[in-house]
């Protein structure tokens, strides 16, 4: 399984591609960051994002997208441009039928070093180890990127090996074990892993149903 | 002229089309109002928003998109899909080539009513006036994406008539003209409006010249 992890940004959107299995060792497939110049209207700032994200899936064919979920912090202006920025992978996943999941920044941290509140520098380190790379990736982003990739595949490795399971019981040990491996536990993490499971499987029941999801209800009067 | 103004959202996308030019009577060409269902995956609910956006696009033949700017209010896990859905007609902007404006809630209510701080109702009413419609355009929204292309058409008329004019006498006078047209005076708005000339041309320049605008920054590593 190969996923896009996606930190996103106008001024630096982090991207990063991981390839493995749950409970194998991770490789990295890609790692890179998308800077578009802050004299750029936003628009056209954003429609860079988009042309090298999809340049991207083109190129690396990911199973599954990962963004990172944004929360309004001190910096207003910026917390704008980031969230438009996340529309961009979020919308090429739903284009293109591919499951998209957002985490949560103290996820990611929580699923790479265990613990939810590590520095840039203990993730960098973590990502640098558990990929076997010679060095942490630069940018951060960039590292971050590849962590949120990381903690997609180690968190979406519990739906996998489930939805191959079945067994009500299976489903328990096997939920206990993920939440080992992320280093979290706590029945908070266990209806969010429930949740997400629900999530994965409604996805793949529409597509298996051929159903697209999308919904548009538009009320719209024209005056010739 | 053709303006397509879009007052971003998930829940409801409002979405109004108006043709005219600046000092002459304005003409609603469409109104209406995107929604998706709260249910669906956010990603999925952009790209139904993407889907009508563009669609509307192609039915419609805007020479311009206004999209309404978003500021951070008290309700910031809207305000985030309320962002994302901004960047959507953006995107879609960047990606035609079409000129994009960004308006303020304050600017657009000033433009449509002579008051920043007017109240829904009275932004309905006069956008009922200025359009010469029978009843104001319920939901709300879509009275303001009527109301925002109305103000982008009469701020926008400004540098219409100027890139005509080219005199900087005639440029002073019509900016005066467009001031009192949009019931809004001061030495700020001046320099907004020197500022979204000078947008403009830029943009102008760069679509004469063939060059894109879209210049973005890579850097990748990739280990094979």
């Amino acid at each position: 399984m190969r996923v896009l992890g996606v930190d996103p940004g106008l001024t630096r959107c982090g991207l990063g591609v991981v390839e493995g299995l749950p409970g194998r060792r991770l490789r990295m497939v890609a790692v890179g960051v998308v800077r578009t110049p802050p004299e750029d209207e936003p628009h056209e700032r954003l429609l860079s994002v988009q042309t090298e994200i999809d340049q991207w899936i083109a190129d690396w064919a990911p199973d599954a997208i990962a963004v990172e979920r944004i929360f309004a912090k001190a910096n207003i202006k910026g917390i704008m441009g980031t969230a438009q920025a996340s529309a961009v992978p979020m919308l090429a996943a739903a284009r293109l039928g591919l499951p998209l999941a957002m985490h949560t920044p103290s996820e990611i941290k929580a699923a790479v070093t265990g613990n939810g509140r590590a520095d840039k520098a203990q993730v960098g380190h973590m990502v640098t180890r558990i990929l076997g790379l010679e060095e942490a990736p630069r940018p951060a982003d960039a590292a971050d990127a590849l962590a949120l990739a990381i903690c997609h595949l180690w968190r979406g490795g519990y739906d996998a090996r489930v939805d191959q399971a079945g067994a009500p019981g299976g489903r328990t040990n096997r939920l206990q074990a993920a939440e080992q491996a992320a280093g979290q536990a706590g029945s908070n993490r266990l209806a969010e892993l429930h949740a997400q499971h629900r999530t994965a499987q409604r996805a793949a029941a529409a597509r298996a149903s051929g159903r697209s999801g999308v919904r548009p209800v538009t009320t719209r009067r024209i005056v010739p």
